[in-house]
């Protein structure tokens, strides 16, 4: 199988994945969270190749996470915005965040995340929608969805 | 920058990826957490090279992710099994099936994943560890933490 049909697969993790599991993907989207829009600051942030960036953003662009849009002083320039989509991204980053401060931060968190609002730290956390409980792997059942059934000779 | 430079960034997300962030990596994870433990288990449910699958695998293992024990019947061959480390990763995997879900998945999700105990569906949120309040990209402050400040000279 190649990389690229995991778009096809019947999971939206691999689904997902297909967009940005692949190297400096996710990194090109943080930066993006952190307010970087330019080429030039993409570039000078992750000090990644130019042809390396530009395939990443024109992709992420393609997928719809970042939008394109020209300078206002400048139309042959352009600069890249998170969309909704990408917006929507924010609980990977963070579920990865919060992951490196558990294992990868030996020293503690190099960078603090804090309710702008009262100070508290940022928790993710996964839960039933129905019950409210906190859940782990084991508190979960897997089966087929509307979108394996649809794909299928009814 | 080299993709493995990032495992020495200020960031715990830069972190996080260095460790997850290649092409095939969270899904081998994804297959982990699906109960696949043995190399050719892996192999058929990928669908990959048995060179990309054992450098995915043996690099998971040093970084701590999966955990190499000999099979009970046959000390020669291994099996890869989550470690609690591994298992930390629940709430970055369900982040990106939600986010497949939403944005991946026109029919609908291809896969239901269910509280065990009462049926409902996993939500993935981000809160305030101190007011609980839901937060988003736009309510977060960003600070220097210690792992940043024991890293300067004093």
């Amino acid at each position: 199988m190649r990389f690229e049909d995991l778009a096809e697969a019947p999971c939206s993790i691999s689904r997902s994945l297909a967009v940005l599991g692949e190297r400096w993907t996710l990194a090109v989207v943080k930066q993006a969270f952190a307010g970087t829009r330019r080429f030039e600051d993409f570039l000078a942030a992750l000090g990644i190749s130019r042809a390396l960036l530009s395939n990443r953003l024109e992709r992420l662009v393609e997928a719809g996470v970042l939008r394109k849009a020209a300078y206002e002083s400048n139309r042959t320039r352009y600069e890249y915005r998170l969309s909704e989509q990408g917006l929507a991204l924010y609980p990977v980053l963070q579920a990865l965040r919060a992951w490196g401060d558990a294992y990868l931060a030996p020293q503690g968190p190099p960078i603090l995340y804090t309710h702008a609002s009262c100070g508290g730290s940022v928790d993710v956390h996964l839960t039933c929608a129905d019950c409210g409980a906190p859940i782990e792997a084991h508190d979960v059942d897997v089966a087929a969805g509307p979108g394996v059934r649809a794909s299928r000779p009814s």
